[in-house]
């Protein structure tokens, strides 16, 4: 990647973390936050998500949107925790909203095509 | 993007799909999801929030994966459509994904420069 | 208990909750609501109670107190549903927060008692 | 209440609960968890109200009922640290809930005629 590609797009921060993800999961849980959830087990890392969930409400019904995002990136991350320890990756769930909203084949043509059309949530 | 990029990675999945939010958002709520969220205001989208995380927990919890990818798309779509009403955008929370993981920059590489390396969850 | 005594206290509102829910378990689910949640099993059960917290969530952040007691009934109501599905009782719930606070006994002599004792939440 | 009252209904518990919730609110954070948790202000309850609602599903889905018991036990009490900070009393909950499920009167006897009969949630 050069200075033409002036940053990696979402999918590749996804991808990126899962791989991230997939490489602490196996560390010392004593230096690695995802190794820790890893060893603690599915239980703890879904009451994360669901306190990351309950914080991203009451984020967004504040004014500071920072926070919201901020939250939201948690919601994400352990979202992604969660999928690897069930054997999935972002890709699926990407793919899972691709399908539903027409997006497969050139995203950006197909956002516009897509607007109107009927599809799970049109 | 040309027939030599099969697929849109996910980057492009979630930002054409803020854009079909952003679109449907001034559309008939008779007609569309997203407007009749936006025509019932912040609370009821942050209840499907909710909902959605309630749903993709039970669904961890059970055997089928792809119940799994199938309830966090419902999630992913949710929070976006919360993001959009607040005004941010997907790449604002891929960002502070990517600069917590430190994953800006050639993202893969980055990945595994980044392993061991500190960061907010390391 | 006579005319002396006006109205049940809160331990018999929710035990008579709790029968009402056990009889109605039976009952034809296209006439009963609790019926319906029972056949269509535990996970419904969970989403209600998730849904619920998610409302009670957002009540609470705003004005209208009247809204949070409502959307706190409906939350407590799905967790009676909940305990009822998994065979437990209100008082078990009620017994296991008297034993932490150390309500047990007489209840007002031991929350005079406890103010000031140690418990695993003082 | 007499000695031939052997142990508070549940009425009395949660009374009792919220009576020590108050008392606990003014003191000293350091020494009091709820005072902690009302220093810290409503965003923070509300985080353990559904971080508690997230273990409690999680408990639910497991086969441990005493677990679920306890869960549940954490659930009900941050509701009534909520309700406390928003100056409810759990009365008022199940007052709604009497009221809903026609359980106002004679708790025991207004259960058994109410079955059959609609409510808010027949």
């Amino acid at each position: 990647m050069t200075d033409s590609t002036p940053r990696p797009g979402g999918a590749e921060v996804l991808s990126a973390l899962a791989e991230v993800i997939e490489q602490r999961r196996q560390a010392d849980p004593e230096q690695s936050y995802v190794a820790k959830l890893h060893a603690r087990g599915l239980d703890e890392m879904l009451k994360k998500l669901g306190e990351e969930s309950a914080e991203t409400l009451i984020a967004a019904k504040n004014d500071d949107t920072d926070a919201l995002v901020s939250e939201m990136a948690d919601l994400w991350f352990h979202a992604l925790v969660v999928l690897a320890a069930r054997g999935r990756h972002p890709d699926d769930v990407l793919d899972e909203l691709g399908r539903r909203f027409g997006l497969s084949g050139v995203a950006e043509k197909a956002a516009r095509e897509t607007s109107g059309r009927r599809s799970d949530h049109s």
